[in-house]
């Protein structure tokens, strides 16, 4: 997905909550806003709006000197997302609808995303898990499920910190030994890294893979060699939030993408409404059934 | 008050908004998007909004080679200003505390403000107006009504087109003899100028008087001499809107300001949630008063 007009203002508001939350120097602050609005000026708009987050992310962490600004927020929502995980179980397994439940309490998660929401607080992560739980959702839950169960090798990509905790109630759905979890190769905004899935519980249940990039999504060029093997021989790819639909949307290959549509532009190129549950196998795909 | 850096993300996305409402033409957006970019770069922060805005809207009219390029939706919101304007007098004269309703019904108009959104449809503006109605508003009215009835020599500061049609039912309040009603001197976004005193049948009421500038606010030092010899002349100022409010917060006059929260910044510097209904008094006088 190219970048559009409209996420121009959203970088530079990111970019501001960003240095915010990285350090209280207002001097920082003035110098990363007019550095990012001079590069903004002279942005190539076909890049996708990930690559621009990772440039500005890089200069943010170059800034403050510190490789992961982030990381109190990540321990925090990965610890209160651990707190909530025995209730979100008990609410799958009472469930009527116990698959559709996963899948949208795994969509909930995609909430804790500081990229879209730099205030975000516990109490509106457990608004967006109520919200889910009770949403309108017509997405095929029992064609995904059997996709799942049909493929032999899955990538499963994480998206966030705390939201990686989620992730748990879909992957243990899987046999670990066809699943392989990805996560980010260096630390970006809140996006969930090695250590994460470690905080998360995952790495000692399922095979780990850093992607060796510090972009918010997945943009296959700038990933290591080994993960983009794991990609390409994997034959399906579940992919989560908004950045990796944002750098795979395009991709020719078997992704089903979850999650919450958070933002205008995304939406739009969903067709959804913002705020909705979005389970969506990938577009190259379904074109190339469709000709079949 | 002095632009905050979370003023710039809103001036940029302000200024796709305008640059899409002035013409259809996306290599125009583009240009423009990139020309702000790269002057809010470099802007001094000392500045305030309105005057930032005011080069942006110079800027858009060149582009597109046109004066008034809001024109329609100006007449459209006076127009439906006109057709609510007997709904909105019969809910004054039926209410228990008419004043009060007035009050409420003045700032409801301050919704219609196409620098903030660009997108105001008419059923958010009836939304508005119940929301004004209900709303919590505990401004000492009696206090305002007394201090325009003491006053010798008004000057009633205007904020946008279709707005100004409910200002009607406070000026009619007001002997007409002693209220002079300012409107901006040349377009700027959807503000209010002497075509739109005439449209909503201000002009031949009471007398008005160009302000000599194209700010969307009151920046005296670009306003005609005789706009600043009548401020100055005046007793008391009403002031409606953020753009006045922006602008003249710091000046030592005795003035009202009646307006609707609407950005963040601004409902932080009157120490007000966003949304609320805001009659307030000017800081400055309120400050000598508390040394007398």
């Amino acid at each position: 997905m190219k970048t559009f007009l409209d996420c121009i203002p959203c970088i530079i508001r990111q970019t501001l909550d960003s240095a915010r939350l990285s350090t209280s120097d207002e001097a920082v602050h003035e110098r990363m806003l007019r550095e990012i609005l001079r590069n903004a000026a002279e942005m190539d708009l076909r890049r996708n709006p990930p690559e621009m987050a990772q440039w500005i992310h890089r200069r943010i962490r170059r800034y403050v000197n510190e490789s992961d600004p982030y990381r109190q927020i990540k321990d925090r929502f990965n610890r209160m997302a651990l707190e909530l995980y025995p209730t979100l179980r008990k609410w799958v397994e009472e469930s009527n609808r116990p698959m559709e439940t996963v899948v949208r309490l795994v969509i909930a998660g995609n909430v804790i995303d500081f990229g879209v929401n730099a205030d975000l607080t516990m109490p509106q992560v457990r608004e967006a898990i109520t919200h889910a739980l009770l949403a309108p959702f017509d997405a095929d839950v029992e064609e995904f499920f059997r996709a799942l169960s049909d493929a032999r090798k899955i990538l499963y990509l994480t998206d966030n910190a705390g939201e990686i905790v989620f992730d748990r109630l879909l992957l243990r759905q899987i046999p670990a030994e066809k699943v392989t979890v990805g996560v980010r190769g260096f630390p970006v905004i809140n996006d969930a890294t090695l250590a994460d899935a470690e905080e998360a519980g995952i790495a000692k249940m399922f095979k780990v893979i850093e992607n060796g990039s510090d972009a918010p999504g997945t943009i296959l060029a700038d990933c290591s060699d080994a993960f983009q093997t794991q990609f390409r021989e994997a034959d399906l790819i579940v992919a989560k939030g908004q950045g990796n639909y944002e750098t795979l949307n395009d991709v020719d290959k078997d992704i089903y993408f979850l999650l919450k549509a958070k933002c205008p532009v995304v939406a739009d190129d969903l067709g959804c409404d913002v705020g909705s549950l979005v389970l969506r196998r990938s577009i190259a795909l379904t074109v190339s059934e469709t000709k079949a």
